[in-house]
């Protein structure tokens, strides 16, 4: 780890330089938001998506393991759950009774089956799925304390080498529905890519300090960026799904085939959207662009129809009256929405807008079945001794099972702890997380949990049942950035980071009574990452909250 | 030209979809202005900048005359002027008296002489000079009147031969200094292409009208939307020009050379300078990216310095304290600022910034002469009957001169017609600019000329010396646009458009007793255009203030 990185004392003058040069790039290159509530028909206005001035350290050996090693095992896992009917009910199914979400899904799930097996059916079955997924990593320290070695000046080298000797992966959740970042991540890291190659960081740190040495210490090569390409490797999932299905229509009223993305209303984090449609209008590894459009979720009873047989037939707003417009079938259908319960609720018929989708010809990206393998619970019940050898082999079992912290299911621990609520030093060390959802938004933190608990009714099972309790990634100490945020301002602090790898994979499922069998991998591929770098003392990482930034990995060795 | 275009009954649903795919595209690919004042050290909002929702029609064959046949020729007499520097003191000098501008582009012109001069002066002359140009046209009604034969709605396919065979291209005003729009421009059109790509215009015509034949006549075939390039265009020029110089600094003190462009403080319209900058960064015509900076022109005497033999070194203002860091040798200076009076006033020790970066080595993107040239004093002189024989062969100086409409100084006028100001027939024929300066932000247009020339003291010959009347360009009726704007919303009306021309040159100054000879043409080529639609009963076409939209000419025979 390079010593007094980022550099302390930057001149004002100079730091607003370096401020002038990230949000510009920003403004030049899409990375932004939408300023909530500014939007009207003729404008609306932006801002930069936070992101980190200085790059953040992180070691380049377990980059490359999560990156080359991890996901394509996490990939070859989560396609097989999303084909494990069986496995996957056992395991969500009790969740049902609480949770509005996994019920939606669940319900759904039936729906289709039940129509599909109707008399007089003839909707044909879609047995391609697709999956954009990520996996978030968090660095931890081994052994039984955080490293604070941090008060000799003059072992700084050993201290470094022990800094990334110690260090491992934990997963802190694998997502396999609507996961984003991409696009940000994507635009982030070229931006340090550009800021380095133009020297930005060069004359920083050589300014910073005088003497020639140190100059060479502290240079960011090339190199030790490394490269992203999200926004392509996300579309090229799409594009292998859009290329299975096949460019002439099935229906013979559609005009053409197109993906379509089925998208929040309103959303004020379009730049993480629009440009994975950009992509494919302007893909050229076949002979043509990919048409692709969106649709907001609650608008998709008005604007599609199934044919008889299941083509999932568009027709776009823009075209205005659908009565006399020419409809698109659609080849792909990407969520980028309908993750939310209430997005489930009557008033916007949910359940019907799912099963449409569902139900159609369609490759969706993901199923049903794949949104559901989301949850946590099944990122709980993974880690229970023996669960993952019923998909993987041994060898790559047990080396995504280093990825694991601790999760116990609360109902589990209520059972066995009567106290947990007194036990102080053992809340300090769990977070305690929503079974049924995904993503950081939900959680309860630490020594906040005791009080938690005590809100709910003792004896309930199934409250219990709707949570659990995660050991907390302990995170090495001392690494130190700089994050600008339109909310938080300029701050530089210690900080830690998380890595998301972007997999993505296609399948198809198989009849068979085996469970590995059932799934056909047809592609697996990593297709890019996020990284994210938050203030150390701020427990979430939400960047379009306004507390984490993306960031690009400065690999050390 | 097509009818029912754009079509008038489109649902508020359908413009809204319409909308937002426009504000979007704006979004993520930085087709954006600053909010005034919204900037802070660590954030900035940004708005869409103002665009056609529809391209506006725009004859082919006019279009392809001024890309093709025109702006060549412009750019060769351009450069010549740039040379000539007893005619251009000639026609601008007697300005110096009033304007401070012409004064002090003068003075510098004659200190840097005179530093050459002196005795013990080591500087190395640059007589390679480049020059990024732009000629500014609108469609002129030839004939005695404006076509107004819109009543019969059966001559329609009559009317529209006429309206392209009666239209001829007339010139606003040329530009040699601190071109802008060249980003925009680009940008836009990409998105009006991509629109059309998209099928949003053929779905929202289609839909406007049932009729088959009514469909076929109202697509816009991306053919008839032309591509622009004008970003790599622009940086083409300066790439040839860093060539030209040399990768290899001449000072044993400078690390590279590189591309400086001078830009004014705190620009709200930074999305038309940066992307000069990351395509030069990005450039790979030759083995290298070429290294280019930006330097407030405020901030240019405290971030260079002149070596004995003018070579122009940069410290860039990221590198903090410049007296330990390692200098930058500046291959080409870009202007994008020092074209107000108020630039060089005492305070910011305009003539001096200015001076310094003439004096250098560096090839200046223009030369002091080359900006002098885009006084309006001089387009006017231009015009005078056999001035062009001086630079032009016949054919070239007769082509261009088709351009041009009636030009007077005002002292000419009032000589001549002692009362004018009662003559408001006249009046409102001509628009009275002042003869200094560039630009569409300073003129009195028609009837409100003779107020304007009775606050001027009539026997002053200096007041009177320092306009010009240009002519009124008659512009063709019933064209039609829809326009989008921050500041104005979404206005369906009548439009005027008006195009502009990109050249970029490259030239050698030769000693030469001939006016011919003296300049050495190494390039010359046409780098891009920009195409600004308004209101028709709008005067101004400044986009950045609010009035015109960048627009795409949708190209009809």
């Amino acid at each position: 780890m390079p010593s007094n990185y980022p550099p302390e004392n930057i001149s004002p003058d100079q730091l607003n330089s370096i401020l002038t040069q990230i949000k510009d790039y920003q403004t030049n290159h899409g990375s932004l938001l939408k300023v909530i509530g500014s939007e009207t028909p003729h404008s609306v206005h932006l801002q930069p998506v936070s992101a980190s001035v200085f790059p953040t350290v992180f070691p380049r050996r377990l980059f490359n393991e999560a990156v080359d090693e991890l996901q394509l095992i996490y990939n070859e896992l989560y396609c097989k759950l999303a084909e494990d009917v069986e496995w996957l009910h056992a395991v969500t199914g009790p969740l049902r009774r609480t949770e509005p979400l996994v019920d939606a899904l669940w319900s759904v799930y039936e729906d289709v089956q039940r129509r599909r097996q109707d008399e007089g059916s003839q909707y044909i079955e879609q047995r391609v799925h697709a999956g954009v997924f990520r996996s978030d990593y968090m660095l931890h320290v081994e052994g039984d304390s955080a490293d604070s070695d941090d008060d000799d000046d003059d072992d700084d080298e050993e201290v470094n080498e022990n800094w990334t000797q110690n260090l491992c992966l934990k997963q802190v959740e694998f997502n396999s529905y609507s996961c984003a970042g991409g696009c940000h991540a994507d635009k982030v890291a070229d931006m340090h890519r550009f800021l380095a190659r133009w020297g930005l960081y060069d004359f920083a740190l050589e300014s910073n300090e005088g003497r020639e040495e140190q100059v060479v210490n502290t240079k960011i090569p090339l190199s030790t960026l490394p490269k992203n390409s999200s926004i392509n490797g996300i579309a090229s999932v799409l594009a292998s799904a859009h290329k299975i299905y096949g460019s002439k229509p099935h229906s013979p009223k559609a005009t053409h085939t197109a993906v379509l993305m089925i998208v929040q209303p309103n959303n004020f984090n379009i730049a993480d959207e629009r440009p994975i449609e950009y992509a494919l209008w302007n893909w050229v590894d076949d002979d043509d662009p990919i048409a692709t459009y969106r649709i907001e979720w609650q608008l998709v009873l008005d604007h599609t129809k199934l044919t008889p047989t299941g083509e999932l037939l568009f027709f776009p707003p823009e075209s205005g009256d659908s009565t006399t417009a020419s409809p698109v079938e659609i080849s792909v259908v990407y969520h980028r929405a309908g993750y939310e319960p209430r997005e489930y609720s009557e008033v916007v018929n949910g359940k019907q807008i799912r099963t449409r989708l569902e139900l159609s010809r369609a490759i969706k990206c993901p199923s049903v079945l794949g949104h559901i393998t989301t949850i946590k619970k099944v990122q709980q019940v993974l880690t229970v001794p023996g669960t993952l050898g019923r998909w993987l082999t041994k060898e790559k079992a047990d080396k995504i099972r280093g990825t694991f912290v601790e999760i116990r299911s609360l109902d589990d621990v209520m059972s066995s702890t009567k106290n947990l609520e007194e036990e102080e030093e053992l809340a300090e060390n769990y977070i305690l997380k929503p079974a049924s959802l995904e993503g950081g938004g939900h959680n309860i933190y630490g020594t906040n949990i005791p009080a938690f608990l005590k809100t709910l009714s003792p004896d309930s099972i199934p409250d219990q049942s709707a949570y659990i309790l995660m050991q907390k990634i302990r995170s090495p100490l001392n690494v130190y950035g700089m994050l600008m945020s339109s909310s938080r301002g300029v701050v530089a602090d210690e900080v830690v980071s998380e890595l998301g790898v972007f997999g993505g994979c296609v399948w198809e499922r198989k009849e068979s009574s085996s469970d590995r069998a059932r799934c056909q991998v047809i592609e697996n591929r990593v297709v890019g990452w996020s990284f994210k770098t938050k203030e150390v003392n701020v427990d979430e990482m939400s960047v379009v909250k306004g507390y984490g930034c993306f960031d690009t990995p400065f690999l050390v060795d």
